[in-house]
């Protein structure tokens, strides 16, 4: 934890995204709603007749100077969020909303419900995880540098492939986490849970992660793990974009030394079996290791 | 091409995301920049006193009744709009356009350059193809209904892996296109270019392709492929939303057989190795085509 955040400053920031007044206020000066997506909001809209516009992006043009995102509560708030939206509206539901509470306009004139789509890896397709996407498209609000965009893009998804998923432990627990969970989450515990991904895809994260521990992918478990490394990955793009901020560069970590290695032989330039990707190979192309010929 | 859509009219809305004054014009209408990604806007921010804000989302409450985006003139756009930022600008920017220009608020308050970070993957990662994920977040824009909105983006991925790419022939040669062109994009000859990509990730569909016609992945040959199938993405996605607007409903196609089978012995909610994934199966994992006990 931080030192500038304390417990009960991480719960308040959590609290907004879980429900009661508190957060149906948020959501309505946020322009968000908390009711089904088929429902209109029913709160006015915001006036904006003067001040940081939508259409005046990307955004780090309106950030003060020196600008910094908390890290602790915004973790806390996307373990939670996870709960009322998936992974995609976890990561980005929090971050927009630590970005919109503390820099207002213009994040705070977007709807902080745009994320839902992309739980379960877009609408549970199992493609890219959904709690690196919405944290990509909250990179992509912020980040006005396009080659350290790509670069804090990259580094997220690399840093992904390899770290042991989950690790943040939650400062409270959901209420909703208790169904169905037959793991023990427990900070002493949770390193006997923990499995790199070697993927930034959902499909394989969840089902490795899954058949790692011997649990089903559609039960409790599988949500107590998914809202640890949505809190996880928010953190870490906490990280990235105020190491961004803070010196407007970025630089991602190279490839694996065994993924640099199939792309010296099969880089994209060539015209015999190019390969176009920046991800791990060998966790697909397991046969490739060896001679092949 | 369909009936009320003249050449003209789709040259002329292709025309907006060439480039010139009335690109220019159009942009600054919309709230996006044609510069480069560093520099903010230079126009005035749109005055939003008044009159459907971002923050009410979805957006298909602010469209008329009767609403349906025009698929030959989107197409066109989508086309020329990946020279100039690539394959999610393209689908993305086309149908925002679209939209924009037809329907107004609040899609002419958002800035069509969003999308840029979207090409080759996700800043060229490789995963899910840019040009689906520019649709997805229009869709997602759009669709109330959660329900059919995961239906809708789950048909578009399925659709995706079985479309034999590239299509599309565009109503006027894109300027840039010529450079590094090797093989023959005539309407004439583009079937003995396709190729479906079995796969909805932008690794496996743009190193397949190049792959199978024997050119890079990084020449003009793959950015005149995935400029038509830019436009193709742009296409069905304008269908597939109409379809949806004009009945509030829609309905993905099944997955295939073979992928079909391959969950019912590993469904998501069993505990020894469940697979969470809606997409093809056997594009990674044709060794378990057969017994793999």
């Amino acid at each position: 934890m931080s030192d500038d955040v304390t417990r009960r400053q991480m719960l308040g920031r959590a609290g907004l995204l879980i429900g009661g007044a508190t957060a149906f206020g948020f959501l309505q000066a946020c322009g968000g709603s908390s009711s089904d997506d088929s429902t209109p909001p029913i709160t006015e809209p915001p006036v904006t007749e003067e001040g940081p516009q939508v259409s005046q992006f990307p955004y780090e043009q309106h950030l003060p100077a020196g600008y910094q995102l908390q890290s602790a509560s915004t973790q806390e708030a996307a373990y939670h969020a996870y709960y009322n939206g998936g992974c995609c509206h976890g990561t980005y539901s929090a971050l927009l909303g630590e970005l919109a509470q503390t820099a207002g306009a213009p994040f705070n004139l977007l709807p902080l419900d745009f994320g839902k789509f992309g739980g379960g890896g877009v609408a549970g397709y199992g493609s890219l995880c959904g709690a690196l996407l919405g944290s990509v498209l909250v990179v992509n609000m912020v980040v006005s540098n396009a080659t350290a965009r790509a670069a804090i893009m990259t580094d997220l998804m690399r840093w992904y492939e390899e770290y042991p998923f989950p690790a943040y432990v939650p400062v409270a627990k959901n209420a909703k986490e208790d169904t169905g969970v037959t793991l023990d989450f427990s900070a002493a515990n949770l390193v006997q849970l923990q499995r790199s991904p070697r993927s930034h895809l959902c499909h394989a994260s969840v089902s490795g992660w899954c058949a790692a521990n011997g649990v089903s992918a559609t039960g409790g478990d599988k949500l107590a793990r998914c809202a640890r490394l949505t809190a996880d990955v928010a953190g870490k793009t906490v990280e990235m974009l105020n190491t961004y901020l803070s010196s407007s560069a970025y630089t991602a970590r190279p490839r694996d030394e065994v993924s640099a290695a199939c792309v010296s032989c099969h880089p994209g330039t060539i015209a015999t079996k190019p390969v176009a990707s920046g991800m791990e190979c060998a966790t697909c192309h397991a046969d490739k290791l060896g001679s092949h010929f």
